[in-house]
């Protein structure tokens, strides 16, 4: 397969970046986009910058013009077609080769843009390449039978000093090596966690091994490996994500990544660590980076959803005042209130995933550096709290969030072809891989209440390096603040919700410390004491510091000098609208805990809310705008820039597949009907 | 194609209920079947009756032994061969015949439990036969530029008394009629609406009309009709939906369906109605059983949904209290927090969609009766507004039900052969079709405000005939209520919600009153101030009082005498569990309005509810018992009734299509792989 000749193959930086944001064609979204308090063009330059812009116009330039990424919004392709079409679209990804080792270095936040324009196009793609480009091949952590508890985790690696060997096995089906992605065609090794035994028979834990699954020339299975494609999934069916069982394989001593611990050739066990919990914490801490990954990626999949509902929302129109004059249904008080809350979370996450990404390159740089610091080590324990929550947050506001959008576009919102559905399905895992939501949560409020306990305990302040808990320093007096706000006026400002927030973290810190000692003081253990702190505490208290955290910084963002001050306002409200509509699922602790009391509160948030949702309606196509890859990107008739929501999507139902034709079963249908009462008769 | 020998065609009666309702497999679910509180085979048979029991074992029976409904979990069809396996299927359901007229006429019930079967084996298949058996036909209302605002269809019928024709005619491509269920493919006739039109060119508004769209012998579109499939849905893809263009079709004068008017051979317009209002509503009164029975099948995709989560959820294990011992995840806190909730929901809607059944029923035999007293018309209004209450209710929590249990279910929730995806896509339109949830609302508000208004005038007591509306009547005592509740205990009982419901429910309707009252006087129309009096307002008003409705009738259920001693604890849990959990929803609102203060309210339900969760685990696997079809039906490996998960969903991976072959683009990777460096040397 030949690629297409790319003359431009290095985005040309001097190119006017009037080429690189081009103007919309003119139609009916023409109304909003005047109407719009801002210019998007100085919102994309100020967030994106212009080396990005023209890196993504470069990427998806890139891919439109070549015929091997062509498709047809809503057609119908089989799995194993959707495999294969993945397999040689991803070669083709190596062959333009986006992003050089040389790029990353100089601006490691491209390898993100890489992958937010991939998925943007196909999650499914982007994971392949990614996989490729980073291990050609796949990790085999997860069983048939063990996910989230990876200590449980059976397949055995067992050292042979005779041979200088170790030996893979799965003990039985159960211990399958399950969901590995890219593992079920074509990768032929894989990097397979298993635990390893030592001839004296005893167990070190999880190490991970280079285990070759499938001969290169042939694709074949390598000898006592049984490996396949899993089946169907709900989505991302361009992955094809395998299992292995693993039958007394036998691998080299040095297939061994020994960065955790080490065989010596006759069979003793060495380790640099001493502490057993600290090399399992290790061993799992190269999995970290996934969900700083991962929050943003099910915020691509939201911004893709908020322009075709937002898009939708300005061109379709239903009642009016007058019987003969429709209005766009985004001028419902009602579809504002489902949709711009989501486009204001969009916004707020797209600054945190950002400042958040850097954060984590700041810590790998220090990794890199053996950076031996206390601050070194306390980030990464900021930065696992903070991404243990953020991709609960990032994931589960993309679910709803694209939800709404599906229903917010009515039955149009339900045809495959308008892809709501694709990005629904492609979410769905962010809520599940690289840890359990729910799961995940609990590392969070663990961190918390540590925090807690050692400030308790007298051992002095700790510096947070990226000052998510810092404020905790204040907790006694925050929790005696209460909500003072005289004014719907002045609660459409984000520093209300944010002091909201900030008394709630304090508050739901307390209680979830307090929930578990009387638990424990019922006579609990441990592990059940946690359990049951759960629901209501622990959880709640997770959520809460995440979005505490998302609001001071987008906060804060509006409030830095190099903010252009002709983007503050709207800005400024995005972020109020954001803190106050989380806020309102936390309203019964607000009461509960005395910050809240009267009826003033609720309706004070309320009627901002609503406020912000009618300031916000005529910058709403603005700010998707802003957001939205290209159409063929995009790949959605009702979302296209120009608007013309019907033109778009019946001439896209008028290119289906055979949409004219009768069905090939016709003379089965026409000899032999179902029933025979006339139709007339029946009324 | 032969129809398999019903040797058994009409179940037998007397067939004893231990062989209908058999025993299940041994296996892991038998730790909690052991635990259940209560008889699973009684509360089936109190729920469903003998006859109906029976009813349904034959139905399914019947399609499990027919090799034309065997299907593999998870498989891929094309969406062509899914519409023609739903047209085979279908055929062969008119040759079973399961239900007669003379049935029909018997128990009327057994309609919606048929449908209730072949939901639970495939949507489309039961949305393809009863649009079939209903009319041979279809319904085309809706256009593409045209869903809720019907008054503004632009399809025209002009008649042309020449001919003694009507001349049917889409102006444009935006009129085209969309989203037809069953005209894609087969449909030979439709039900067209159209606006109709005199020779004296007067508009005579929306009428409906035969009209042929396909010649019965050669399924070729008749000529000036372009008739097609829609393509790909994200859901229900064995129905096939079309679209239809007509250009200048003519149709004779009698395919007028003349229930709401006629127009007399030379062209002058006769009606029964006077009120052309009136007219309108009639003409599409038609439609308002189908809420009835949505509310129905979002229940049952709820069933089938917990059913697949509750069985997992007590099998897989996951941690443990020990290293070495896991334990059912169902034994979690917050996993029966996030699912059990939704078990109590199932609860409360399967006895109020029954009862809401037998409501519709009753006032159809009114119509039928041409009962033209004050209870009738009063009812018609009770039910509309009810059903378009209930079936946001129904979808919604069906929608957040079934996602809710993906998630619960992990990665392998995520593995199509599981079927939660195909859950939440079939689920997915009951939100939007036949009134979009969020529109239809305002229906049910509507007739609240209008009830409130109507006593305000002193216009006397109107006689709920449904009695959803008669507490209203103690409105002015009930807002003077509080939350008085001194205990946990005493929290734990439906009687603590059903009480707060009700002054929710009068709170908000004043509370409406009141901002309607306000828009109005500061200067709004009538459209404008009914728009922004929906958040916050109206919407959520009509969802308090459909919550209240399913909750009240499910309380007189466990304290009516005819309900078995022996299943009204487990009952009562549900019906308390069901009540506190939807009112935490509306906390805010409670302390808003003063019914709740100081933290003792929330303290108190979130404990209760924690406390009923745990109560009813050991119930959940005999209450999914109750509700689940047979393991062929449910095709769900996960899900079965053995609880063998791993075995089960091991087994169906291993029977995929082509699960350890290579692809059959194997030489093309081995050729040309896309990268070349070593996996060793990355890592």
């Amino acid at each position: 397969m030949s690629v297409p000749a790319i003359t431009d193959a290095k985005y040309v930086l001097e190119e006017k970046m009037d080429e690189a944001i081009s103007d919309f064609p003119n139609g009916p979204l023409d109304i909003y986009r005047k109407k719009a308090s801002f210019s998007w063009k100085d919102m994309i330059r100020f967030l994106e910058g212009d080396e990005i812009i023209a890196f993504k116009q470069h990427v998806f330039r890139t891919l439109e013009s070549d015929p091997l990424f062509a498709r047809q919004p809503g057609e119908d392709i089989p799995v194993e077609q959707k495999r294969e079409l993945t397999f040689r679209r991803c070669k083709q990804l190596f062959k333009y080769d986006f992003v050089t080792r040389d790029d990353i270095m100089q601006n490691p936040w491209k390898m993100t843009i890489l992958n937010d324009c991939l998925g943007m196009y196909d999650w499914s793609l982007g994971a392949k390449y990614f996989l490729n480009k980073g291990t050609f091949g796949c990790f085999s952590l997860t069983e048939l039978s063990h996910g989230s508890n990876t200590r449980a985790l059976r397949t055995t690696a067992r050292y042979d000093p005779s041979t200088q060997e170790f030996v893979i096995n799965s003990p039985d089906f159960e211990a399958a090596k399950f969901w590995v992605g890219n593992l079920g065609k074509t990768a032929t090794h894989s990097i397979v966690f298993a635990q390893l035994y030592t001839p004296d028979g005893q167990c070190h834990g999880l190490h991970s091994f280079v285990v070759q699954v499938r001969d290169p020339k042939t694709l074949l299975a390598m000898p006592g490996v049984m490996v396949g494609d899993m089946g169907k999934k709900l989505g991302q069916n361009g992955l094809d994500n395998g299992f292995a069982v693993f039958h007394n394989v036998r691998i080299p001593r040095e297939n061994l990544l020994n960065k955790t611990g080490d065989v010596t050739p006759d069979g003793r066990y060495v380790s640099p660590f001493k502490d057993p919990n600290k090399r399992f914490g290790a061993s799992l801490g190269a999995l970290s980076g996934g969900r700083v990954s991962i929050t943003r990626m099910a915020l691509v999949n939201l911004k893709l959803a908020m322009t075709v509902a937002v898009r939708f929302s300005a061109t379709r129109r239903q009642f009016g005042p007058k019987e003969d004059e429709e209005i766009p249904v985004l001028e419902y008080q009602l579809q504002q209130w489902r949709l711009i809350p989501f486009l204001a979370a969009v916004y707020a996450l797209e600054h945190f995933t950002r400042s958040f990404s850097m954060n984590f390159v700041e810590f790998q740089i220090g990794l890199l550096m053996k950076d031996k610091s206390d601050r070194q080590a306390e980030m990464g324990r900021e930065i696992h709290a903070m991404s243990c929550a953020s991709k609960p947050l990032g994931s589960w506001t993309a679910q709803r969030g694209i939800q709404e959008c599906r229903e917010a576009c009515g039955g149009h919102g339900y045809l495959a072809m308008n892809r709501l559905g694709d990005m629904r399905d492609d979410n769905d895992p962010n809520c599940t891989y690289e840890g359990d939501n729910n799961v995940l949560l609990q590392q969070t409020s663990n961190y918390l209440l540590s925090w807690l306990q050692h400030k308790q305990e007298g051992k002095g302040r700790i510096e947070s390096p990226l000052e998510t808990v810092n404020f905790l320093e204040d907790m006694s007096s925050i929790l005696q603040s209460k909500f003072t706000v005289g004014s719907v006026e002045e609660c459409m400002n984000s520093a209300v919700p944010l002091a909201a927030y900030k008394w709630l973290v304090c508050f739901l810190l307390g209680e979830s410390q307090r929930k578990l000692f009387h638990e424990k003081s019922s006579g609990l253990g441990d592990f059940e004491a946690r359990n049951n702190s759960q629901v209501y505490y622990c959880r709640s208290l997770a959520i809460a510091y995440i979005e505490h955290t998302v609001l001071q910084r987008f906060h804060d963002l509006i409030k830095d000098e190099q903010t252009p001050a002709a983007l503050r306002s709207v800005l400024g409200r995005l972020c109020a609208l954001y803190g106050l509509w989380t806020l309102t699922n936390h309203m019964a602790i607000l009461y509960q805990g005395g910050y809240f009391s009267g009826r003033q509160p609720v309706d004070f948030i309320q009627t901002a809310i609503l406020a912000l949702c009618g300031q916000l309606k005529d910058d709403a196509v603005a700010l998707v705008d802003v957001i939205a890859p290209p159409d063929f990107i995009l790949n959605s008739p009702i979302g296209k820039a120009d608007g013309e929501l019907y033109k778009n999507l019946w001439s896209t139902v008028m290119q289906g597949k055979n949409v004219l034709e009768r069905p090939s079963w016709w003379t089965e249908f026409c000899s032999d009907k179902p029933a025979v009462a006339s139709l007339r008769a029946k009324l």
